[in-house]
């Protein structure tokens, strides 16, 4: 049977040239396109303007490094357990970032998605998006679930990315409508929830991604690659000072050794 | 047992401010500090130049995507298989960057810097170079032993990214002792290997990061960080233009049942 | 500030002895327990019969390896590109261990125990099950669902294992409530659907486990622990009839370039 | 082009049958071949005797958990963060299987291999074991180097795993020229070094392992194996009585932020 063709715009090399989306990378691309209009170029396939580029290296500064979450001790103690394996240290705090941690710039860009996918129309101005957050945090409150973006277990008065983000993405004129419902969300919500909660970075990071005209499906792969960075500056970091075997030794020697605890399932034909 | 103090200059929050390596995060780094320059300014704890942050990004370009590699593969194989884990999918191109596909980075560099470390002195001109690499690659051949950064497998007249990284940074001022010895070693090999090979792109990456005095023992990092942003990029294409799946059933179609062939270990006591 | 303390029933160590769930390791456990019992009894802090072993390590060899599946092609692409890093290989390869290729023997559990939890009163007889069954697959098609565990893309007219793993969770005596709901769903659904379909072996195994009392949200655990050993088989062969590489080659020969294809968000305001 | 052909003994289908190892699955395999003896069948294309099988279980088992090691601790954290995904917590905890924590069964199996490949045939008696040993440890000193499998930081006067599997091997006949040779270790080891160190469990499951004629290259592998059960138990437990919140906590609680510290690198030219 004769192999299929797999079609890719990514790169190609004859043995003269390399090609990356259709660019000369060692001409046109090495020297010329910043790290993060790069980024940004292989995941839309379209080169972002320079307005674009500086809102999304906002967003990936926003979520590079928050300190020692789980992610950045995963990458520490993986490290101090297999020095030999720099990309399995990287890889193994990538995994951490899923639905607690890291998911929340994914799933607050979605959530504005499919609220303005579903919406009769757009909003002009700001009463029309207050009305639609209303109506949206009103929804969502009744259905017993949370917001996302709203809340921050931290910065309970307001997360200083938050205004940061919506300036830069005002100033680049490229603050669309996903902000905006995000923005009305931070106006709104009091009134439905009866207390007022913080619009937290990494939601609003989500709503500027979307904004940018990303992939829903990979907003999560930008907090990734904005991690990546971070967790290089962990080890970094964890070669001249290091601080996994001591936390390695924290928990070691706190252990508390218990008998067993025999597993029951839950009772069936309830 | 009290629990040791973990110290660490990278991320940190108190309810009102969010800081990174001791800068505010909203105010002084979003906005502007591009992410290459980041990235770097996490790994050294200290802000690049602008000609710095260029050779760097220039690195980042060179190494971020190289067509269908094992790693490209890996990643949208794992995404086929498991679509509801965007961090796994990768993760698991990742762990592909180890010593045969990116490792010639880290391997180059570390090279140039032992032969550089061990010097009696560093060379003052070209003269001095090339006798430096000479005894260099003299010696390396005598051991049986390649080196690192010299051959390519497509471009065997010449790998494009070479000379273009060569010249920014000449223009940038940065090009220091790593890149001297690397460019002397393009020159003198033939008269010792009896052939001339390319300078590769992965080598002199690895020479330019050491030259940018970033840590050796993440210089596979970089080019890991570099692969993150080209895997969210044929993870794009593979969510609109999808070829994992012909992949896998060529694979599986071509397969050829064959009887078990037990092992046998190496005799012993030989 | 103190640390917590961290209780385990897991491995604990003295300068003189080892326990393992509140046995002596070296004494207890070696040469005593075999590796499927171990893994149960780990699980389920509870050493099983040697009935349910049995049983349990059919379910393992039912699922070790099913040939160059994509988790199977890649650990081999993962080695080629970093031999020296095995667990990089089988990590990668475990990653491919979600929703679609290894998710099913977690979603064909879960789902027969989220009925069997909801029924009032568990069925006492065949007539029971095809009535519970019946009500199940019919809501389930109104909902425009699939009913896991049914269906197979290769094995149209029945899976083998299915009926071996009925036979021997019988002559064993632990066959229980999920494996009678998933029997009687194999006997009642071609009435609601229309057409015969095979129940698989990976939703039997579902069935298996969760009779087994083990806990829910680790089925896929045990699936991803009989692929471990699968890949490690993959990993030998690999060493010695290689094949990662001309797979490689046969993607990157037969790539196609082409240009660009920018990406467009779905609509707005719709 | 056409695709090559990808040969196999491992897992093979049509509609009708599944085989593995040249067997017939469901007849053959599932209900009498346990998971020990199948992971071994599975790595070597053999299938093992009840007497190498139950020395690989005990080997396997001696490996399984070691309580909160770096490996259990990243699991539970990589499930704290991302609980959507079982099969990224269990790779983030493999990818610590390298050369510190996990390594010395591979280390030990591959260093005894060395030196009896390059034996001038090999002992016949225990006099003859020691003075090969003893030749070996003199040499390994004098090139300044460690001995693999010597010497353990809790079980300072024996591990209690060490004599254990020694006579499992001794019952079952399957002790070879590998434990031959760490026994005598073990025995002269203080002539040379001044001092008695055990031989430690991860050392004696390496020689055992490699008596058993399994491939050196993948001794880590069945290490990882073992762990694997390991980290499904830990995982297990954190589901009932998580602690990982609380060694999240307790790091991040008690960090210390520091001015950045910027990176220096080695001197050249020296």
């Amino acid at each position: 049977m004769s192999a299929p063709e797999y079609r890719t715009a990514l790169g190609a090399s004859t043995p003269e040239t390399i090609t990356l989306l259709g660019s000369d990378l060692a001409r046109d691309v090495m020297g010329s396109v910043g790290f993060g209009e790069l980024a940004f170029w292989l995941a839309a396939q379209r080169r972002p303007t320079p307005g674009e580029t500086r809102v999304f290296e906002a967003v990936l500064a926003a979520l590079a490094d928050h300190g020692f979450t789980p992610t950045a001790i995963v990458t520490r103690l993986t490290y101090l357990s297999a020095p030999d394996s720099v990309q399995g240290a990287l890889a193994a705090g990538l995994l951490g970032g899923g639905s607690r941690f890291l998911g929340v710039t994914e799933d607050c860009g979605r959530f504005l998605h499919d609220v303005l996918a579903a919406a009769d129309g757009l909003p002009t101005d700001d009463a029309g998006w207050d009305a639609l957050a209303l109506e949206t945090v009103t929804a969502r409150r009744a259905a017993g679930r949370f917001v996302p973006g709203l809340g921050h277990h931290v910065h309970k008065d307001g997360d200083p990315r938050t205004p940061r983000l919506f300036a830069i993405a005002a100033e680049e004129g490229v603050a669309g409508p996903h902000l905006a419902l995000f923005a009305a969300i931070g106006r709104v919500h009091p009134q439905v929830l009866g207390r007022t909660l913080p619009l937290n970075g990494a939601g609003v990071c989500g709503a500027a991604l979307a904004d940018l005209g990303l992939p829903l499906e990979l907003l999560r792969g930008f907090a990734l690659l904005a991690r990546t960075a971070g967790l290089i500056g962990q080890l970094a970091e964890e070669l001249r000072h290091p601080v996994a075997n001591d936390v390695f030794l924290s928990v070691d020697r706190n252990n508390r050794s218990v008998a067993p605890d025999p597993y029951v399932p839950d009772p069936l034909g309830g």
